[in-house]
């Protein structure tokens, strides 16, 4: 006997008719002879109004309270979903973070899982019942409840996959898997069969929305394989897992933008060492994350060093670069906030020569100017106009060849 | 420095403005140099809310996740109430009932408290913070989340001001107290400066609404004052407390009416010993309240057996009477529908003769004809038409000089 992990995102428990259905999903997994422990989301937009209720008292409340107040969302959730598939004549136990020692650190609204106690959830699965755990949530040491930060519930979901080694972890969504690009800009977008850890976390790293970088990392840490489908019909979607090292891999598996981020250039920076490790220790400080770093080597000793941060930090990251730029001798601060992150991912781009040869010859069809670029081993990202980007990713998709991509 | 518990109803919570009127209410009283504990029920119609989703999942849902979805009302309640009083500058801290220890038994939905810690509390306190907790809850020997019924936060604001010692529990509700009778049908009714434990228990356990019998039960086993007043102004309200022994006493305090209640008559029954017995006792075996039991001794060797039982249960105590009955000869059994017990309420009818006869003159000049009588050392209940109840009300109010009771 197997254990299968389902969880259910807040689009997928968004009211009672949608809790049940998702319940007899649950119920069809156990039907088939695996153990299943579910893990739910807020119904619809609860967090929202949740978070709503709060602002409505005051700006910034303490985080303890703030955790006590939306950790309801899920707990709402847990109560119908553990009713729901009791309805249909299986039995079932709903549990709070706390009640199975979800134990976190202390950090709220942003906490991390620390451990998952067994005892309890596998008395209930012994017993036959399908298991059904509040995700987003844990305790601190203290009892506190803490939550895990937007997104949670998949980490939750993953965590306990791992903990209780599930053969699968489902994720069901509002979509029907992981396309290679959104299919709303690129129409002619494939659904992938699989992918690999790697190729998700460049994807979630850029914000496409499917699954959390967290617990896309948590299940590679783990080798929980992550299965995306959809809630609302009885297609595979796609499995996320280790690479199959035998198997030819495509060049590229998907291609993504991010609009979030808006660049940044110091130039006439003095070219002597410790420079760039200067201004990004200033800009590290206030928890800014900063992404393709690009320093030229310019004339006269002078370089420019331009790099991106999100478009909510760009504010203050202008403030540290002025006052870095004038302590050290730099000759001036400039940004861009009319920019737009491209990126083709896949792990195949390792056997392959000319990947950046083929996205730039792309792009200069389209007549798209590249403003800078950055590369890792499985990404090849360009940063263009902002009004370039959507035919950007549809020219990119079609010369990757991505729609024939699975 | 003394202890204070506020307790706030639903719809002294029902919004966030009126959650801050309240933490203002709390701060004063600190300001005053008393510590607080504060405990809140569900904001507005939210318990209601709840019960409704459960109810759209199916008929009976399993008890102990009602109970897991039901207390997430209080959870809410208190972090906005904590972040409402931490918005004014004063420190506080919330607390669900497991949290603190708030032990029951374990029937869900109708749990009772065995026993609350107390060190949590106390060291908040200690650090000068209000306390806030989720009335209504508690958590069973396994830690499952349990509920104390509807009304459950009135006990749980009694219980922690016994624990703690509190010097009185303040009930803030949306009346302004305990009135002679309900104002709406009494507009002369006046509002009492102070009510015995035991005047109160009669008028909540007619239903009078303004407190659980619970609670006062509680109250009065702890010896702990109750202050009944109103969330919305300033008025002093009514005290819940031991009765004076030096004080005169007025002949009646309060009148009510329960119109919640169906009268069935067995007629015909053998006039031998251990026949109420027997019928009372299948009754009672369903769990079903009966109330104003009298028999009457009939002719040739049989009696007439009549009490009240909740309309709610009527139908189905007309099946056992039928029943029963049937096996111990009785000739017949009936039942009415359209009829309301009034009842005059005081402490001070012990030293009063005449008070039966007062209430039946009053009656017989309005012409309302009593069905049926009982009697208790401080309520006398007459049962009339159900037509006949509010200008019953107002004849017996006036009879008892309930208009000039303070």
């Amino acid at each position: 006997m197997g254990l299968v992990v389902h969880k259910f995102g807040g689009s997928s428990v968004a009211d009672t008719d949608l809790i049940k259905t998702a319940a007899k999903r649950a119920i069809e997994t156990k039907k088939g002879g695996d153990n299943v422990i579910v893990v739910v989301s807020a119904m619809g937009n609860e967090t929202d109004r949740l978070y709503e209720l709060a602002s409505q008292i005051m700006k910034n409340p303490p985080s303890r309270e703030v955790d006590m107040l939306v950790s309801t969302g899920e707990q709402v959730s847990i109560a119908l979903m553990s009713m729901a598939i009791q309805s249909f004549g299986q039995d079932s136990i709903s549990f709070l973070g706390g009640q199975i020692g979800v134990r976190t650190d202390g950090y709220h609204e942003k906490a991390k899982i620390i451990g998952i106690e067994k005892e309890k959830v596998e008395a209930a699965l012994a017993e036959g019942k399908i298991v059904v755990v509040a995700g987003f949530q844990g305790t601190d040491k203290q009892m506190n409840i803490t939550t895990l930060g937007r997104g949670g519930s998949d980490t939750s979901a993953v965590a306990l996959a791992a903990v209780f080694g599930a053969d699968v972890c489902v994720i069901n969504k509002d979509v029907d898997g992981v396309y290679t690009a959104d299919p709303r800009i690129v129409p002619d977008a494939s659904l992938l069969k699989t992918i690999s850890y790697d190729e998700m976390l460049e994807l979630a790293g850029m914000g496409a929305g499917v699954l959390h970088s967290r617990a896309v990392e948590l299940a590679k840490k783990h080798s929980v394989p992550l299965r995306v489908r959809s809630s609302f019909n009885e297609k595979p979607g796609t499995l996320v897992c280790v690479e199959d090292p035998n198997k030819e891999q495509p060049m590229a598996r998907g291609a993504t933008f991010n609009k979030k981020e808006a660049r940044v250039t110091i130039s006439g920076v003095p070219d002597k060492p410790g420079m760039a490790a200067t201004i990004l220790k200033h800009i590290a400080e206030r928890n800014i994350n900063v992404d393709m770093i690009i320093q030229n080597p310019g004339h006269s000793g002078l370089a420019d060093l331009t790099f991106t941060v999100p478009k909510s930090d760009l504010h203050e990251t202008l403030g540290v670069c002025r006052e870095v730029s004038g302590q050290i001798g730099a000759k001036d601060v400039t940004s861009s906030e009319n920019i737009a992150k491209l990126s083709v991912i896949g792990s195949g781009m390792r056997a392959y020569p000319g990947v950046a040869s083929r996205m730039f010859t792309a792009l200069a069809k389209e007549n798209v100017n590249i403003q800078n670029i950055s590369t890792s081993e499985i990404k090849i990202s360009c940063i263009v106009a902002e009004e370039d980007c959507d035919r950007s990713l549809r020219a990119v998709h079609h010369a990757f060849e991505l729609d024939k991509v699975e």
